[in-house]
């Protein structure tokens, strides 16, 4: 399997969402390295219009765009991206290392969502749902997808 | 906005999980009622083979169907369904009483999934996503989503 970095704009406040990253993440690391990069989210004024918004999301996007290993493939997570199943998903990161990639770098948005230089220059924009989640659920759902391609592979029975 | 029963096969084991659920439920409870019913999961044989699954799902079908409120709009969770964005579902919700339904019922199979005839006795199959995710964690997203949906309805600007 491919080693994971994930990119993600916020901190998780909420100590159940917290504390199921931290298994799936302990979990995951029975199969590969994983590393986190928390980036700092921008506090919009109250209300904000359009321009505000896309101020901040520029602001976020730069950040992440200098954090982001380099030789990785980079894997956008909208809304508005390609839908695939969990086989899909372990098959295309097993696969990453025959393509020269070591590393995959997951990039979750604020709470407003990414900038569109973030998604447009990563490899691969990856859509879990038509519906809108919190982002700090997008990371546990992230965080279990991943633990869930590493047993798909390895075939432990996890996912049957 | 339309009442909710989950019926949900199983139970949550993890603690992040439960908690997660609870607190969104406490949320969904300033909106409308909600009720919870739990039907306990038939443990399978180690490594069962199609027809020891489809009797164990049968089974366990026989028991969504008879716990469900009379005249309440059934929605199977199902990855097969279909796909709506969390506005979809607010609205289709938020119009359940006009078409004569007081309640929304929705059904959470077991690990293994839900029995055909369940499915096929329900109003309408929704999926979330391609991905396969633990039941425990659909519970979650469920409670999420429905959370969300009352507060589309009620404009309180937490789904932005």
């Amino acid at each position: 399997m491919v080693n994971f970095t994930i990119i993600y704009v916020g901190n998780i406040k909420d100590k159940f969402f917290a504390d199921a990253v931290a298994e799936y993440e302990k979990r995951i690391k029975g199969f590969c390295k994983l590393k986190n990069i928390e980036i700092k989210e921008k506090r919009p004024p109250d209300e904000p219009n359009e321009a505000q918004i896309k101020a901040i999301l520029d602001a976020e996007g730069e950040k992440i765009l200098s954090s982001i290993p380099q030789g990785a493939y980079k894997i956008a997570l909208c809304v508005e991206g390609k839908k695939v199943t969990s086989e899909a998903l372990s098959k295309m990161l097993t696969e990453l290392p025959h393509k020269g990639f070591s590393e995959a770098v997951f990039i979750i948005g604020s709470s407003h969502g990414l900038a569109d230089k973030v998604k447009s220059a990563c490899d691969f924009r990856l859509s879990v749902s038509d519906m809108t989640f919190p982002h700090r659920l997008m990371r546990v759902i992230l965080s279990e997808q991943l633990y869930r391609a590493c047993t798909i592979e390895a075939q432990t029975g996890y996912h049957k």
